[in-house]
């Protein structure tokens, strides 16, 4: 590999908002990792708490294919001996082989934050590293506050590197901790650290100032050959850098090896695992993974793409696992409606009116709050709802929803429904662990006799966004419901001022969405067939 | 100013996905810009559609106090003589002494998007630009994919900035439209450009590979002069760069002056601002603005801040307008509740054994999945509650909700409520736009009686998570409530599997919370006044 990829999304991730990760989270994304094919993965800090000392012990024979997993730690404390240290034991009992020690270089923060003395500091440093090394560990030193340090007192922060270079550490890994420093301080302090000595640098970057993939891109293009980071930047406060764009940008731009060959283009499929996993919506608008990172609004834009998808596009999605989306909006045009309906196979031209009429509902319903951007099945639904290509599978004739809470009992639920399907009339009722779920559940229970595909559908998300705030509880809210089965994903949405009408807008929607690609589908087999 | 901002959020941003401004949006949109102090504000582009005309129409004769009105258009059209261009003739019609016009400057966009030659593109660049000077606009000169045009073909992409100097163009502003460049690539193209030219320069970048806002730095570290982005780093794709963190950069780590004297502390207000006018959730890790930027979660980082603040913050969160905030979770350790007890006075050490019941009874909750991080409200309760400053303003006897929907009806809510507030009860029925108003209602009727001032609050934001997406609509779901009153905005959490019981708790809390304040703060009155 030209660059080492360092993921801590594991360790310094977790110290992001929201984020609370089990030991099974975390043997999942470890095995994620590994599979992408990073060189390190941070484990967590086994001295720090009992899961991660868990989650250790339960990687202990994992065969791994690409990564090496590594222990976080403090240097020993200020004071004891190294081997009477209890942090360095638990990290001795972690079964690691590799360990990343943090220590301080900061003058500042040695005398106020640690409240010890330079030079106790520079021996917790060097005899911390040596004594690892003597028991055969791979060590990394991550110099916390190097560049805050270097900038108010370098002599010492190069100081406490030569130290820790040395004991023997393995890497020198620059941190801009708090994430304050610009680009060009970046590789104005790399060059004057590697002026003074040859050992190999990493780089470990926060994004407080919106800086830290660039800081970490300059960092390699100024000689650091080890890159820190997190999955999605997950981290304290703006968080680490993200490695979603470190890694792309280091082979795509900068021509880099840091991933085995064929490793790329799951990216983004990684980047939505650990986001699933760690149970933190993805940001629409991350580079390279995000689910609109390709996603093209403007009608030029979208008439230029028609034509050439490098106008408006910096990479091919494809490289990292992304793909193309065009959003239909208002903004948008016909351009955007005719990619739309062409992925479809719906020559829209071939009905003029139809297609008028159909931007016009576009524009009604997005005016009443309705967003198709990310609702593709609803889209879809009245694309073929226009052009005769679709009706719907059942008609709603009556639901009832009764809920009841009484003195120390949560709410409880249920819902009578009567459908017509086809020419039948079904009247049943269900319970559920919420209104929501007791009419999902009476769906499904009236629809199973005729379709029993129901079964195979399943909600995997809920999102509600209240549109007019002002309004307090009685705002209209926009519901957006993503669904999946074995075969593929897809969102739908519903809009009303009650929040079940909307949910019964979206999830009505997504069962007619499954049932007409089931027919679709089997329409085509049998074509195929005879 | 030593540099100029150039705020884009009105056209450049509204290309972003789920963006849709109204006439009504733009214009608020525009005051606090103008409020807020950037030289420039891009309105929208006149000849596109009707919203933006009327935009413009309706800031006709507005004080601006501190920016200037832009209209964007591109160059005229190939072939069109350009007084009879109908775009140009738009752009007059606006009303605007400032325009920004785009063109081309990258060959292969004039062959494959335009389909025109390069001369051609090169006269309608220079005619338009001399056409709008001749009337009296200051003009900018957008060179779309600049550096992508620079890096294939340098002579041509230098020979469009050329014409549109000797045009009379008031800055060459180029734009990385993709948004691919890296870093040094940026500054060496400007270092280039600035060799030939003496023209004044701008920059415009978008953030596909991370790097917009150091990209937008590192060319006025190189000697633009105007710089381009969004609020919130709205915009196509992965945005534009983000203004909320290229102005605080610019002032406080660049010290350079690009608002005016004081303005700086308002731009977190401002950022919050357009997001609800947007109605685009604000991103919790935003540098600089987010709710997330300067919130601590590690004990050690929280203990170090305890010391001093300097220690894990690059700059002073009031600098922006924003504030420090300590989370509360199972990774925080005991130095975060203290800190929190601090903030609200309660000195957690006098009740040691109140303190570990209150820590183990949040982690279990923190198990359930409430989260705490962010409901700061429900937080102050569990606190205060735990140390006997607090008790609950009412409670539940019974709760009934009826929902119906018939057949092309939307759903309709009613809610009955017995509730005992004191020795008092009180049984009511209220209807609701949907079941969480309907319970809103009755809640809201049973107590005003002995509460009025529940009138003067109200709910202002309602998101909903679902907390295990595998257990279809059975699935757990945290309700998060924001409320405000005149004085102050607060957040509540509730956790259940059922929709309407997560929201009630939430409701309930934040009604108690409201209430909690105003009797702390009578209690105080009276003190003082005593």
């Amino acid at each position: 590999m030209d660059v080492l990829i360092y993921d801590t999304t594991l360790r310094d991730g977790s110290q992001g908002e929201g984020i609370s990760l089990s030991v099974e989270d975390k043997i999942k994304i470890a095995r994620k990792l590994d599979f992408l094919g990073v060189s390190y993965i941070e484990g967590g800090w086994p001295g720090s708490n009992p899961k991660d000392m868990a989650f250790f012990q339960a990687m202990r024979d994992y065969p791994w294919e690409n990564a090496k997993l590594s222990a976080f730690s403090f240097t020993r404390k200020a004071g004891v001996r190294v081997q009477d240290d209890i942090i360095m034991k638990s990290l001795l009992e972690s079964g690691v082989k590799v360990a990343t020690l943090v220590g301080k270089s900061w003058d500042f923060h040695v005398l106020r934050a640690l409240e010890t003395t330079l030079e106790e500091n520079l021996s917790m440093v060097g005899e911390s590293i040596a004594y690892l090394k003597d028991k055969g560990f791979e060590v990394f030193f991550d110099a916390e506050h190097f560049f805050d340090g270097y900038k108010r007192n370098p002599d010492y922060a190069l100081q406490v590197l030569e130290t820790a270079a040395q004991a023997g550490a393995d890497c020198l890994v620059l941190c801009d901790t708090n994430g304050g420093c610009m680009p060009w301080e970046i590789a104005q302090i790399i060059n004057q650290v590697r002026s003074r000595s040859t050992a190999p640098l990493g780089i470990h970057t926060h994004n407080d100032s919106a800086c830290a993939v660039s800081n970490s891109l300059i960092a390699v293009q100024n000689g650091c050959v080890q890159v820190q980071g997190t999955i999605n930047s997950y981290g304290e406060r703006c968080g680490n850098a993200d490695l979603c764009s470190i890694i792309p940008n280091l082979e795509l731009k900068m021509d880099l090896k840091c991933l085995p060959d064929g490793k790329l283009k799951h990216l983004t499929e990684v980047s939505h695992y650990v986001s699933e996993i760690a149970n933190m919506p993805g940001s629409n608008n991350q580079p390279f993974v995000g689910y609109g990172a390709f996603a093209h609004k403007a009608g030029i834009h979208v008439s230029a793409l028609l034509k050439d998808s490098l106008t408006y596009e910096h990479i091919n999605p494809e490289a990292v696992g992304n793909h193309r989306r065009v959003l239909v909006s208002e903004l948008a045009g016909l351009s955007n409606l005719q990619y739309k309906a062409q992925e479809l196979g719906i020559d829209i031209n071939k009905y003029s009116d139809e297609t008028k009429q159909l931007t016009k509902k576009i524009k009604e319903l997005e005016n009443d709050g309705y967003q198709f951007e990310g609702a593709d099945a609803s889209l879809e639904l009245l694309l073929r709802k226009a052009f005769n290509q679709y009706e719907d599978y059942f008609q709603l004739k009556n639901l009832k929803i009764i809920l009841e809470k009484t003195v120390d009992n949560e709410i409880i639920s249920e819902a009578m429904i009567k459908l017509a399907i086809g020419s039948e009339i079904v009247h049943t009722a269900a319970e559920g662990d919420g209104p929501v779920n007791a009419l999902d559940n009476s769906l499904r229970k009236a629809l199973y006799d005729v379709y029993p595909e129901i079964n195979e559908m399943h909600l995997t998300d809920y999102k509600v966004r209240v549109l007019n705030g002002q309004e307090a509880t009685a705002a209209k809210v926009r519901v957006l419901i993503e669904s999946s089965d074995q075969h593929e994903k897809w969102t739908t949405v519903g809009v009303s001022e009650n929040i079940i009408e909307a949910s019964y807008q979206a999830l009505v929607d997504s069962i007619n969405y499954m049932m007409m690609k089931r027919q679709l589908f089997a329409e085509r087999t049998k074509r195929l067939e005879a």
